[in-house]
């Protein structure tokens, strides 16, 4: 099978740049001898975390997942060490136990005192980290928080340590800005773990995480693991604020000419907003891709800055580079877009075609979506 | 099963809500003797497409659908007659011929001459519209274009009509915008067809459609058919532009708090950008909704003008309405988000839980999603 012959839109996998990507991390943890607990809820497939646990500079037993639709799937695949990063509920606290009844060893998070006290009250109770807020105020508590000893203690025997997730990383837009990122969601995490080993906790798991500050960081005393997941596919809005370099990126929605516009210099296509997403977070970004970058079918940037300007449901709109000569885009013709933001533009997607530097689609490679 | 005891994030349907809609779209094309020809690329579902094919003032045979994904679906469970309402592919039309030798009756669009020379020389040519542009410019020739009578030439006997979609109507905002838009849609139609008349040709099928403009026509002589789908659901875009009113809003997502900050009012969610999508439409909008309006479990407006203010993959920020005291909503408590862009959000799940004024689930409704 060759990309040609693909339906479309979908979405393509290049699997050398994803292992170059993993090879990156890899180097990155390893200076620190930290250990890397992939994030799947980007890539949410078996066969990259595969890829990405099989560090040779170290590997990687357990994952991190942002669903129990993901905990499920990769426990169903053999991972039994997955930390569920998103606040646990009650009614998701069964879930897990059921899981972890079946055999799976997942962690769960929480910053509430209410819930806190309801993990440690259950029969089978997880472990649990305390989250920490190093910065991002989405949640967590602060490391100074009084409230942080006092969720350790009602956790009791379920605390297993604390999280710290720097999103405002995605602020940064030098090195030196995510160098000084990594630093304070370094020291909110040490600081958090210092303070409950005063008190007289143990605390084993000091875990941070997101792509820039866990490739970026100068030094990592006192963490235990390290958290990230774009890192493996990449995106426009990695790229700009400089995560990894434009041809780093590895997922792209494969697409078809659908209309010809060329007294106007554009295209119409069949990837919209569904199969692209709406995201559109490289508008904050020193470039602002719109909805996406246009590159060839080998994907190749030969047709210079060409964009998707608009999202229909499904239809884009292409603008072709007005400094280029018309290129010769027939009805059918096949492009493809890099994405503005990996996660959401993979999830409108259950597969990958996985290609390698050639037309030739050399696997195909599941994905688990939804909750 | 009760809506306090689904999974969440997830999808609500309420039914009533759906037929009430349901309802005012047969009773405003009703009074134009105009075939309704649903377009299902919002609701995705067979359950959906089945009440809205049964209009008691005049029964639908055909649909409307945005994927071959759709296209074959619907044909699966026993509709025959297709409008594939995006330009056809040369790799597409294989798929429609095959889907047609078993029995599919699926029409084709297209607006590219040599798109409709293949069509024509095809064993076994669909019969296929030409897109004619009334306004949107974003596909289609205009009435007016020598095109128009050529590519209706070119496509020989597969050529049954044309096809108009205004969707310029999202800018209107007031029932005389609505109006002044249907009038443009529908004279582009008709003078394409009259055009193609008067050269001889046979111009059966005159089809335009939009949910606004299907609504708010006062007058559609020489119309043969409207699309409209997001009618039938509703979202908070298609409120603020007067399609329907906020109450009108059939598809919401049930949601678990999973993170409280009563100090800054506001919680933090279990729907973020996938469970909600990234679409800021009502960004544009006379009042902008952020990522969605949020309400009650019961789906009622009591906790006043509360948003979701930040999507984040999994987790959305919801601002309270710092003019009513603070609600209690516990870690795990449910409550219900009013979508910006429906058709973008219901993409991101595989089911609807059907709810009618009561937090009792009557029904699971799957939906077709992807391509």
């Amino acid at each position: 099978m060759r990309l040609a012959d693909l339906p479309t839109p979908c979405l393509v996998l290049e699997r050398g740049i994803l292992q170059r990507n993993l090879d990156a991390m890899a180097r990155a943890v390893a200076r620190h001898g930290v250990t890397l607990r992939p994030h799947m809820k980007t890539a949410k497939s078996m066969d990259v975390a595969r890829l990405a646990l099989a560090n040779p500079l170290g590997p990687s037993q357990g994952i991190t997942v942002s669903t129990l639709a993901e905990a499920e799937y990769f426990f169903g695949h053999g991972i039994t060490d997955i930390l569920y990063a998103v606040g646990i509920t009650p009614q998701k606290l069964e879930q897990v136990t059921q899981l972890n009844a079946a055999g799976a060893v997942i962690t769960v998070l929480t910053d509430d005192a209410d819930m806190a006290g309801l993990i440690a009250e259950h029969a089978h109770p997880p472990r649990a980290l305390v989250e920490v807020d190093c910065g991002e105020h989405r949640g967590g508590v602060q490391p100074e928080d009084p409230a942080l000893l006092d969720l350790a203690m009602r956790l009791g025997r379920s605390f297993a340590g604390v999280l710290t997730h720097a999103g405002q990383s995605y602020l940064g837009r030098s090195v030196a800005d995510m160098q000084a990122m990594a630093r304070g969601e370094c020291a909110a995490a040490v600081d958090a773990a210092t303070r409950l080993r005063a008190a007289g906790l143990d605390c084993p798991i000091v875990s941070m995480g997101s792509s820039p500050t866990a490739l970026y960081a100068e030094a990592l005393d006192g963490i235990t693991e390290l958290r990230a997941g774009v890192y493996m596919l990449g995106d426009l809005f990695q790229a700009e604020i400089g995560t990894h370099a434009l041809d780093d990126i590895a997922v792209t929605v494969l697409t078809s000419v659908i209309g010809r516009r060329p007294a106007e210099g554009r295209v119409l296509v069949d990837a919209g907003g569904l199969a692209l997403s709406k995201d559109r977070s490289t508008e904050a970004a020193p470039h602002d891709w719109a909805y996406g970058r246009v590159l060839d079918i080998g994907g190749q940037p030969s047709l210079g800055h060409t964009l998707v300007r608009r999202a229909y449901q499904e239809h884009g709109v292409v603008e072709l580079d007005p400094a280029l000569p018309a290129p010769d885009l027939p009805i059918g013709a096949k492009l493809r877009i890099a994405p503005n933001h990996v996660c959401m533009t993979a999830a409108a997607h259950d597969r990958y075609f996985v290609v390698d530097g050639t037309d030739t689609v050399t696997a195909i490679w599941p994905r688990i979506n939804g909750w």
